[in-house]
């Protein structure tokens, strides 16, 4: 077998792995207003800790073994979140959700009142999270947070969070240009470019990453990359929701630091940083028509190392090194879509899939072995995935049909 | 679980299962001439044998039943592939190479000694295994004509495939417009686009598959749809190889049937329809900046019956149907990437892997249950595969190095 650091996914929504397959092929505002947030906004906080785990044992399954949640709303119940990620073994930033305005940055977005939460509230549950969280787990569970886009807070509110942030010594995380729409409206708001915008407030620098960036320009970058801010690249979800194609050979050359995320459950819709990395690479030799860029060196180094960087860890995790923590996965190789083994690595970034993964080590225990998840109790979360996810539809009032060709 | 007509692989190179990983993130040309010909020139006929065994395994553990190799070259010795076939219990049709000229479209391509063939040579084999082959295994097994792109046949030689094939009744399979090369050949030597070109020499048919066709225009697009052939789209191989990006949604409008394939070994670089889908439908939707293009529906009907269609089996497979044959697969749904099943069809396209395929019944028979393929012997397979894997490259004095990232 393969013996790899861990992978670490930096953009992870996991209140959707319970929404998984929700809503496909449809518009990004249809797609939110008509069935992502009316869903997570009758989210019972049993609901968020059972796709916590649903997400967690996804992931662990495919070789992920540190995760940036990015926007957790207190609807999903922070504590029993923050619980589960503690049992399950992995290492996650809990990044807290804070909002003051209840927009998405478009004037046709309504948010679903189940969504919307005060910002005095938000900022007072950030802190009293990290009092409780940060560092527990033997340092495994962090507490960042998890500012919404543009159209979710204001000038304001972004300066408290940069300060906050900055008193507690933790991360912020963003959602930035994702869609053409957020350039339009920080251009109609403010007169600026996202990330100019984004800067002015005080929210760039190393311990800020921003999900997306598909629409960042190169005078952006050159801002992120200075002040040492990263982007977590999400080429499935940008391209299953026609959000764009990120520009990130050039971001990369621009000195930003780019990692890769999942996304969430009706966006990708898994949570396979094994898949996500022959995406990845695909996605710009087909956008650029050059089948030199973002080889698989590359691709494996966002998937690790750029990843501990983005999330400060990168003397902790990232790679296998004496005086880091123990996160390592073991790789099948014996595999008829892996031989032969002419190049491992190639087999790995353009052959392999999530469920090629056999064993995983965090903070040097064992949690799963011969893919069993040791921490975890599969059948257990299977059953409740499946009882909850029916429940929250009926609550919601959303019907969800599978349209089949006549086959 | 859930039943599906198998899946329809309408491009594969068998005889690439054998070098995967051996050339990746470089162009097209260097890929061809310095790795996959000097490779597959060096081919003996058990390798031949054991990449089909492998290829087969592989695409059964995938949930394909039926697959078109495109480009069988008499020296990977068509007997022993043509028997494995029949012993796997897979529908497979079977071209034979025919070519007269030694390019492949490019004054730069130098095609290796060992994979020129002789036009005569290749007519009458094609012929002699179509007599001894065609209609094997309760006519799970057909031959077809393999014909080489623009630059590996003249005109003439062109127009004694599409007679030869009208004479046997069968059918023919040619790379077209994969890449701009190929279109600027066409109109270099020929003055006119490609499938123009190829029409001219009478092979614009039912009974013929065009790879790729990443180039096409509209206006070529409407003769295959008025003669009704069909295009086999290969999304992974277009963006790893850079061809660039089919215009599915735009050749469907205009009434040409497209189904999927997977290419090869060095391309792909794996067998895996399920895995193939959701790349299709994504890539569609991330170049048209359009969410609604190929939904899950239809990229499951090109899986199936479009692929069954193009092969011109569209009254025994592709469905699930009272007087077809059964050919159909089980696919898992309890797994955690899987769950809860709000949609069925949309965790079979955008959530599962290969490996969530459990059985698979082709012509009435188990080849697989419970992910353990009864027909071909796994174990020895994947051992030889690795020997004669190791062997080949030392034979052809090529070194494919892995360049690991410092992790």
């Amino acid at each position: 077998m393969l013996v790899l650091p861990g992978l670490v996914d930096t953009h992870v929504h996991l209140a959707q792995a319970l929404i998984r397959g929700c809503a496909d092929d449809t518009s990004l505002i249809d797609w939110l207003q008509n069935f992502v947030w009316p869903l997570q906004g009758n989210f019972e906080a049993e609901d968020g800790k059972v796709s916590a785990e649903l997400c967690m044992l996804e992931m662990i399954k495919s070789g992920t073994t540190t995760f940036l949640e990015s926007l957790l709303h207190s609807r999903y119940g922070f504590d029993g979140v923050a619980q589960s990620v503690d049992d399950s073994g992995m290492r996650g930033i809990l990044s807290k959700t804070v909002m003051g305005l209840p927009g998405y940055g478009t004037k046709d977005s309504i948010m679903h009142p189940g969504m919307i939460e005060q910002a005095e509230t938000c900022l007072r549950e950030v802190e009293d999270h990290f009092e409780h969280w940060n560092g527990r787990g033997s340092g495994r569970i962090r507490v960042w947070y998890g500012a919404r886009s543009l159209g979710g807070c204001t000038s304001e509110l972004y300066k408290q969070i940069a300060s906050g942030a900055q008193r507690l010594g933790t991360g912020v995380t963003i959602h930035l240009s994702e869609v053409q729409e957020d350039v339009r409206f920080a251009q109609r708001e403010y007169g600026k470019l996202p990330a100019e915008f984004i800067d002015e407030v005080g929210l760039v620098g190393p311990n800020v990453v921003f999900a997306h960036g598909v629409w960042l320009t190169e005078k952006e970058c050159r801002i992120l990359a200075m002040k040492g801010a990263s982007v977590a690249h999400c080429p499935s979800s940008n391209m299953k929701l026609a959000s764009g194609i990120a520009k990130v050979p050039e971001m990369m050359k621009d000195g930003v630091n780019v990692s890769l995320g999942c996304d969430g459950g009706p966006s990708n819709n898994c949570y396979d940083m094994i898949r996500e990395m022959k995406t990845a690479s695909l996605l710009q030799k087909a956008r650029l028509l050059d089948p030199l860029v973002m080889n698989a060196e590359t691709i494996l180094e966002m998937a690790t190392i750029n990843g501990a960087r983005a999330l400060g860890l990168q003397n902790e995790i990232g790679s296998i090194q004496v005086g880091k923590r123990a996160d390592m996965i073991l790789v099948r190789l014996r595999e008829p879509h892996l031989m032969p083994t002419i190049s491992p690595l190639s087999n790995l970034v353009y052959a392999a899939e999530g469920s090629d993964v056999d064993t995983a080590f965090i903070d040097g225990k064992i949690v799963m072995e011969n893919r069993v998840v040791k921490t975890l109790d599969e059948s257990r979360i299977l059953r409740q995935a499946s009882e909850r996810g029916e429940k929250l539809l009926e609550r919601s009032g959303i019907r969800v049909e599978s349209k089949w060709p006549k086959i």
